[in-house]
């Protein structure tokens, strides 16, 4: 594996069909499972690692982020990287920048709506990442749903010929979405009602529930129940990013939820037909906690 | 030279170092200059051609925009012109673009104060062009200074690996500035006043003028003599785009008039020093009006 913090020189050390894995690091195993899935059909899995400033829409957040470099190039290289990028703030933004890109009407729920401009930075890091890399593919995890649909409406817009590809949301033993912020949770019971909301509306979709308000309700009242207050829960179209009333097409429930200091969020993800995905679960406990 | 109307096939179609020429037809030496320009040096000399609706502020000016497929793929071919890009509608915006790429900073002033969107709309189709084709270097006009710096600025912050090289403005004999639009003049002796008016201020800056406001007055007095109310009149930083106060660094004095139904803008380059470039002018009547 090489390491490499500028666009020349990755763009130089790629050859033939690159696949992207864009990650602010601090990895575990769903950014695996996505360099797993990049190296499929790949001749250069690139992984990109940088805790993107645009896109943290608080302070403190961005300061606390984990950041382990070594640890991160140990993890990548063990999962099949040919490629890290890790630049340095200098390489990604050597001055204020000017250009923005935006998608309002994917950013205007959800996410978009408690974190103001987080998808204007998503956007813009990712363009830059495409235009800068050129990929042919790029992974990015379910669990950020909205996140999926702004880059996949964003590499349409803009042209790019690039192939988006949604991998699994990965949970630790005990259903928790695996996060790089879980490491600073301290309330892990509380944070365990997010997915074991999520499940319940899942069950209750299987057993034919079609209503988003009743699924999001079951969500809802598994929070309440733990003590946890929703930022929001929507039942949401895949590809709009938007609000809808019923199961029906693709679509995602999703949860945000403060527990603590730590802001969560969590989905599972629907069928037109109303089957739930609900990720994966690790076997163990997860690398985040210094396991391998 | 081959035609083609999707992304797909244009990159198809080339190979080695791509230059772009974007253009929104009715070619004119200006155009043809740039092809020139993009021989040197490139294996692929690649021109787009498409009338930009996102750009167009008024929709007038966008229905009555001069179009002429046949006339532009005879000029390209002749210029130099490898692949010609002419793409419907349907391939550059199959549905409702989501995606905004913006530049607020740049299109405060001049053209983005007096047309409300149109960088928004040249910023969003250049970047699909980039993102698309993937050329490695793309010629612009300096007629259209500010779309210049907005260029070059969007290309630098998302990190598309393009140079963006300016090319000459184009004169006719009496020196007006080539525009596909001079067709629909009326008046051309007020058309005049614009480019009479840089050059005077041009001349003042040969003389040791260095004041904005004396050089704009310049331009200002000219086409009020002329009968000519002006948009407005302002020595411009080069890259940023906005207003400065004297000369002393790259910059242009531009100019935007109404003239009868046709809206009409000019400039001149400056240099660190006050040298004025004013461009190049033709020998004879241009092929906007059929010559050849």
């Amino acid at each position: 594996m090489r390491i490499t913090g500028t666009f020349s020189e990755a763009r130089a050390l790629c050859s033939g069909r690159v696949a992207l894995v864009p990650t602010m690091g601090f990895l575990h195993e769903g950014h695996l499972a996505l360099v797993e899935a990049a190296r499929e059909g790949a001749d250069t899995v690139l992984v990109s690692l940088f805790v993107n400033p645009l896109q943290f829409n608080e302070a403190a957040d961005l300061e606390s982020y984990p950041r382990d470099l070594e640890r991160d190039a140990a993890l990548a290289e063990s999962a099949g990287t040919d490629v890290l990028f890790a630049p340095p703030l200098e390489e990604m933004y050597p001055e204020e920048p000017a250009t923005w890109v935006s998608l309002a009407a994917l950013s205007a729920e959800m996410e978009g709506a408690h974190r103001p401009g987080h998808f204007d930075g998503v956007a813009t890091v990712v363009a830059k990442l495409f235009a800068g890399l050129r990929p042919r593919r790029a992974h990015f995890g379910r669990k950020d749903a909205q996140q999926l649909a702004v880059v996949r409406r964003m590499a349409a817009d803009l042209s790019f010929p690039v192939e988006i590809v949604g991998g699994p949301t990965v949970r630790e033993e005990d259903g928790l979405a695996l996060s790089s912020r879980n490491i600073f949770l301290e309330d892990r019971g509380a944070a365990l009602a997010l997915s074991r909301g999520l499940f319940a509306a899942a069950d209750a979709a299987a057993a034919g529930e079609r209503s988003g308000a009743k699924l999001e309700g079951i969500v809802a009242a598994e929070l309440l129940a733990a003590g946890v207050s929703a930022e929001y829960v929507a039942l949401a179209d895949a590809a709009a990013a938007t609000r809808i009333s019923d199961l029906g097409r693709e679509a995602f429930l999703a949860v945000a939820a403060r527990v603590g200091a730590v802001r969560l969020i969590d989905n599972v993800w629907f069928g037109p037909d109303g089957s739930a995905d609900r990720g994966v679960r690790l076997p163990g406990p997860s690398i985040l906690y210094g396991g391998n």
